[in-house]
């Protein structure tokens, strides 16, 4: 298997993609295709040992920054890293790609170069929250605003067929989320999505309000885009706060410092629970190949983690039976 | 000054309001008219000594259940607690009415007996978040679903007043929630409702994200009352989770219990900030006379933060203002 990795994008790049590129190269059983400057990774990968075979550099002369409008950025640089790594990805050159740069950039990319799988009008992109259960996903996350109800029934299925292949969870809860648990509670969208989700080959447990998605009442939070994006940045800036917080807490002076020795083990889970790094990348489904986008602040571990998800992703079969799933349903309703 | 209660809403009812209303009869320079059934009242009462001039129960037979369809309830149980408080309201016989029962028979109250001011479509629920730099106010918290960007409009100019008048906030800024900074960015809804706040009579400081909620980026966040829900539920949510794990870090055993001692004064510090009690209740804005929702599990410390917060909101003259710049945009717009 060939996991394709941007390795100009993010805030640590190129030094962490690469770095995680010869971790996985060792223990993942996988070969990697690094993208980006022939000079700068050949200068970066020369201070590591790996088998040679491994690892392969495609040179990339552009990047695309963060602060770079997205699809017009993908259309006008054609030696973009994660342009040549999309176009990689669709000539069948890898099985993967990854990347940490710019998010836009990245859904145009695998929009526009890769290719939405049949029967998909809208690929969304997938990120896994903690919570006080585990790991649940949020989609869209932040791909699409202004959805219709057809696109967050497609968001529930592609999701349902993830966490169940990826993570292992044997018929996932999906979950609407809305301003109400019951059934009439909702805005406009939501209204007209539930009665289509009961109707969906996924287990669909209703309404969920924000409390739920700390609390893990749903493995699979559907929405649309702009307030996935809204819960996803709440969160997260909820726990940079909180966590300022509980450090200051404990680095207020000597004693207070000596009650954080006392009680590593649990500030070490809160911040394991915290940490993003913890649950790799977000896919973005609905491509005809698997796409990933890793934290624009990822370090080697998050990078790393995020290959690992990449080869799940492959090796389960995600993308297949997403097709399969549209398909049937397509045949159900030309019935 | 007259406050007057919906003494049998809450979880905690009646026993927190009429504890809160003792206190704040004796420490607030205010007269409390409790509205609910006699016998439960007078009963709950007895246990106080209070200046008998300044507490009145008005009876009141039936109440609304957090189960009960609001406006429904509200159209048909005329002997409600709400109802017969916001009728007192609405005829002069006390100066602002608190409710910590169904949300939804609040707003109805609100909406169809205490009325909206000439001009607000929408009045707006309004609550006080806590964030890395002091209270923030969400607007709309979930009254509306479904806004237009004239509403979001009137929700800043609202929520500017009061942030400045109860609040003391020289100058509040006012961000627009969107999923992303730049001006482009949003949905249909804030793209219309972005120039608009640019030439409305407020400090708008632009788009904000979901990260600026507890950073404290704008002392007004701005937004649909469906998204306004969701921030809502999802930060008290993560509250609820995060302190959870915080405590249980320290209750392990005998020396993280230890530790927990060390860290006291932070730990409360973290505590407070966590606690919605200290914010008071959520001011309905755009009414004819002020109405405020309290938390539903307020206990009777929570209640009097509401009470407090309610006799500010009189003092100050919010209604009033809202009423002169509501005109005058009007008068504006007429030219």
């Amino acid at each position: 298997m060939k996991i394709i990795i941007d390795a100009m994008g993010g805030d640590n790049a190129p030094a962490a993609p690469v770095k995680a590129a010869v971790k996985a190269a060792e223990e993942l059983d996988v070969e990697i295709i690094l993208v980006g400057k022939n000079d700068i990774l050949d200068k970066e990968l020369s201070q590591y040992s790996y088998k040679k075979n491994k690892i392969t550099v495609v040179n990339a002369d552009e990047v695309i920054s963060n602060h770079e409008e997205p699809a017009k950025a993908v259309r006008s640089k054609k030696e973009a890293s994660v342009v040549v790594a999309a176009k990689l990805l669709k000539n069948g050159d890898g099985d993967a790609m990854l990347s940490m740069g710019n998010t836009g950039a990245l859904l145009a990319s695998g929009l526009l170069i890769v290719g939405r799988i049949k029967g998909i009008s809208r690929p969304a992109l997938a990120t896994l929250l903690p919570s006080a259960k585990g790991p649940k996903m949020l989609i869209d996350a932040g791909a699409n605003t202004n959805c219709k109800s057809d696109n967050l029934v497609q968001f529930a299925i592609m999701g349902s067929i993830y966490m169940r292949n990826v993570l292992a969870i044997e018929n996932p809860t999906v979950g609407l989320m809305s301003n109400g648990e019951e059934e009439g509670k909702g805005d406009e969208l939501t209204k007209e999505t539930y009665p289509k989700l009961k109707n969906a080959p996924i287990n669909f447990i209703g309404n969920i309000e924000g409390r739920d998605v700390m609390e893990g009442t749903a493995d699979v939070i559907v929405c649309d885009g702009f307030v996935g994006n809204v819960i996803l940045k709440t969160v997260e800036g909820m726990g940079h706060v909180v966590s300022r917080k509980v450090k200051g807490m404990f680095m207020r002076g000597f004693i207070t410092k000596l009650a954080a020795l006392f009680v590593m083990k649990g500030l070490n889970e809160f911040k394991q629970t915290m940490d993003y790094r913890e649950y790799g990348g977000a896919p973005l489904l609905g491509t005809k190949r698997p796409v990933i986008k890793g934290h624009g602040s990822s370090d080697a571990k998050a990078v790393f983690s995020a290959i690992y998800q990449a080869k799940k992703f492959v090796e389960t079969n995600v993308t297949d039976e997403i097709v399969k799933n549209i398909n049937s349903m397509e045949d159900k309703a030309n019935d």
